[in-house]
């Protein structure tokens, strides 16, 4: 038994999708960020870093995306979620979600989390001017390069087609123009209309 | 025949250590950052990203240190460089390499590359100014509850050794007092000592 802890829209929803494509036994909990339960002693002693998500395994606990969704993935092999069996393909995929935690969610941050980074108001004010344009050039290497399609991957559907997923819904919030990236948009309008995904979704809303 | 690109004191270097671990053929390609090489048409051809890490493969290209070093790992597995058959033991070495790239990689970019987040000299100096605040932060995690010891994983050297040893060769640049964190600073300076190491470092500052 699994027990994945998350935020609604946080990023999240990505382990939470992977983890119905893969079939898993699983409770979701919500930590509620509303009233700052992330920095609670409960929470602390599951996750030290005080963020989502992180998943509880009976060998102990795991934190960052990537990592809990290549577990997923490996875990849940029957579910062919990753090419498990293919090194090069296994990194692309890899790749794929790295740059996704450590440059496009980052730069997404820099929007309403600037106090991880400075303590100045002006200074965040600055960081969220630039989030559009931060944001939009990673997508812009997403939709030229990255992105193969019709999933990321290509013709098999992989872990990192959740991640994108997850990350593509906060391109508004971010004051990115989507219709210069209709490749990323058609990606998003499909996963949304996948059964897992809108079981993932409604499950975190209705808590 | 796999061909790395790197900087000298980027975080390459774990990638450039781990081949050496993994007893690779490869050649290793300096990207002259003092003449912008990392932007000059030729390079964006490899990497778009502008960036370095990246490893030329027969299969094509592999940037983001957290999926070089899974791949070298699974490339080789004869050099037993990660837990491949145990995806509970892979997953938490992926979670710690995810955490340097996302958290602790981006913490110390604060102090030297505030403009990739905001644009105004003030903002770069807040962020300059709390660098040490947050790369200690990371390090208080890392040295209290994520270094196992004696190694990152414990008793078995992973690609994890190299990538930390490489993030912490950043602690005094980055105005942390490595007093405290007498674990990390053990680590690194067994690193130092080992020949792989050692002979990545040199071939690095040769160039």
């Amino acid at each position: 038994m699994l027990t994945l802890y998350y935020s609604p829209n946080a990023c999240s929803v990505a382990s939470h999708i992977a983890l119905e494509d893969a079939g898993a036994e699983y409770e979701a909990r919500k930590v509620d960020f509303g009233s700052d339960q992330q920095k609670s002693a409960g929470y602390l002693e599951i996750n030290p870093k005080a963020r989502v998500p992180a998943l509880v395994t009976p060998r102990g606990v795991l934190t960052e995306t990537p990592a809990m969704l290549a577990f997923i993935a490996q875990s849940f092999p029957e579910a062919k979620l990753a090419p498990l069996d293919d090194p090069f393909a296994f990194a692309e995929m890899q790749s794929f979600n790295s740059y996704l935690c450590s440059t496009v969610h980052v730069a997404h941050a820099h929007r309403g989390r600037g106090s991880r980074w400075a303590d100045d108001e002006a200074s965040f004010a600055d960081m969220r001017r630039k989030v559009p344009q931060t944001v939009t050039a990673c997508f812009e290497l997403i939709e030229s390069r990255m992105l193969k399609g019709p999933w990321v991957m290509g013709d098999t559907y992989t872990v990192a087609d959740p991640y994108l997923f997850t990350v593509a819904q906060w391109l508004e919030i971010d004051g990115v123009d989507i219709s210069r990236f209709p490749r990323v948009i058609d990606h998003r309008s499909r996963m949304r209309e996948m059964p897992n995904v809108k079981k993932a979704i409604a499950e975190e809303m209705a808590v």
